[in-house]
């Protein structure tokens, strides 16, 4: 049992990046996330999930990254994971890479952030906005990767005054070790780390 | 003849909101600002600056605003502006109005900034993320509505350490007095205001 | 009677820049706010809705501004608002001029917000952290100037999402024709403009 | 030899949080970096990275953080490190935990930030403010803790399009494995992990 409640009302579930890319055969980076994403059953989970927010109430909100073709968005000297993201041509709007994992579509109703060129699913985003405008205290983050966008989104929505929660079950990063690295020394800081089954526990219908 | 320089691959003129909602007939907002544009001419300026961009290599950035079917992103508890977008339903995806007006439509290779839910045209979206990323210390303003979008994302865009650029004669209020109190009281203190005109001359080709 | 209320304990007045450089003779821009401050009575509204404000429970929150001396924070190639300031020697740590206005000096137990080197008082500064870690909801606002930190503040305020007020009465600008002008074609799209007595009306402690 | 050159004169060192706390015997937080501290050397290698900084005319920021007795700028309900802090009582002013370590204290002319209450230095702070003014294009870090403050400020400021370079050997983290984890996992998708050493050879005088 979790030893704490989640108002639906009050809460958001913020589904990052589960497009093809990450998701399936045939995404770019599809060879990097698959051995965790098997380990942990995080696509699997991740849906039971999202099934019971809907049911509950929950507010869910789903977070894409995409660019335009070129990937104009980035600097042509960009470094690091940009650089990466720019030389490889993922995400890029069109492709089917790009495009949500079938299972975890956004249904009528639910939020689609929007902006998405950065790693923090705040930083370029409507993400913000979108919690603000519905009185959102608590955010539930599961998605790609780990390390990456899943933790920047953890630590601004901390900065900000969220009570953030973070699913090891409901993420993957392209190897166990950062996996597990970064839940371990990482994630207590700026979260209440749990599973997906403490939350869907923890939700109380307004 | 301006007394500054701007050198085209440090300038991006920043073209905010340029929908039919507030540009053509039937438009929404249009019966409010179809006076002021009308009065300083900033439909035909704007069109003509936005031709001089090109040419000169300027980087070219719109702003769109526009919203979900149900303006679901604005809260129900909304107040102030905000509150009277959702009520008429303005700027809905899908819809005309959110449409971008003819003669300034973005070209292949310029960049549509995503995520505009709020009013400065920063706060919500990869406005910031796009100028970093290509460099840029001058942003120019024009668009709606002065004393509203406009003056926001020049508030912030100082702030930011931009140096800011407005438009007298590419902007347009829904009254003559919004317009010329806030150009007259507010807009010196954290823009050079000047004219298209003047930006024309004063952009130097890399 | 107003037609709101605020529950104390989510709501903090912030009270902006009530310094002597602005409210006593002898500071740089008191003979820029002289008139305006006399005519709104701001200084006495302000004191008084202070002194509800600590009985009521609300939580104060202080916002200076000030420079190091040299005003090295700010460019040497400023622009705006900011030259004026720097080539003024305005707000400098150390003089009077920098100093809280007596009658409105924090007391044991308040905030005082840190940071701001700009206009906006979110821009650069912890306001919107404290403002988070004490769950607050609705934000008051009075202080100086009506149309330049009061109103970028406000702005910001209401894109983040806070219920805003703005008071007439507790504001003041650097001539009548800018107070009013700015309330009477921006405060009421991003605020709820209204003074001092509603608000004390208003509060309702928790 | 580094592969990257740093002009001085749109460079800024942002050494994070220098305080007794963690400094210095007597520090509440010495005893959990003390063994991370001595194996990277990383004080003395701050230190002669100062210098160097201060003989080319680098930028020199410092960013302390710092809180009011009682913490009160910290939630009652906080959680995560914030509770930590507040529990601990740790950098409060006014003790000499708060206090800058000596040997990197600020000199006359040396920006100091204002407003840290959270983890990323840019969050709460005028450090964007700062660097915006000063015109800087590349960011240097170092400091305290490896995988908290310090991989929080790196995360957001390659989000805001600054050239981060990250120390190994003047940072440190509460245990050897989170600071080597972090920079194996983490630190070479936002920033150009590097060394003093490096950095020192990298700078050219403008």
């Amino acid at each position: 049992m979790p030893d704490f409640t989640l108002q639906s009302n009050e809460t958001a579930v913020v589904f990052i990046e589960y497009q093809n890319e990450f998701t399936t055969e045939g995404g770019k980076l599809y060879p990097a996330t698959k051995e965790v994403m098997e380990k942990t059953g995080m696509l699997e989970n991740s849906a039971k999930l999202l099934k019971v927010c809907r049911e509950k109430g929950v507010t869910v909100v789903h977070v894409p990254i995409a660019y335009e073709p070129g990937h104009k968005e980035i600097s042509r000297s960009s470094y690091g994971i940009l650089s990466g993201i720019k030389e490889g041509g993922a995400f890029e709007n069109g492709t089917s890479g790009a495009e949500m994992y079938e299972p975890m579509k956004p249904i009528e109703g639910e939020l689609v952030v929007k902006g998405k060129s950065g790693l923090c699913s705040f930083h370029s985003t409507n993400l913000d906005f979108l919690l603000r405008q519905h009185d959102i205290k608590n955010v539930i983050l599961g998605g790609f990767l780990t390390n990456c966008c899943v933790e920047s989104t953890m630590r601004t929505a901390y900065e900000k005054g969220y009570k953030v929660y973070t699913l090891k079950d409901c993420t993957a990063a392209t190897s166990l070790a950062a996996h597990e690295a970064t839940f371990e020394h990482n994630f207590g800081m700026f979260s209440v780390p749990t599973t997906s089954e403490e939350i869907k526990e923890a939700i109380k219908v307004e």
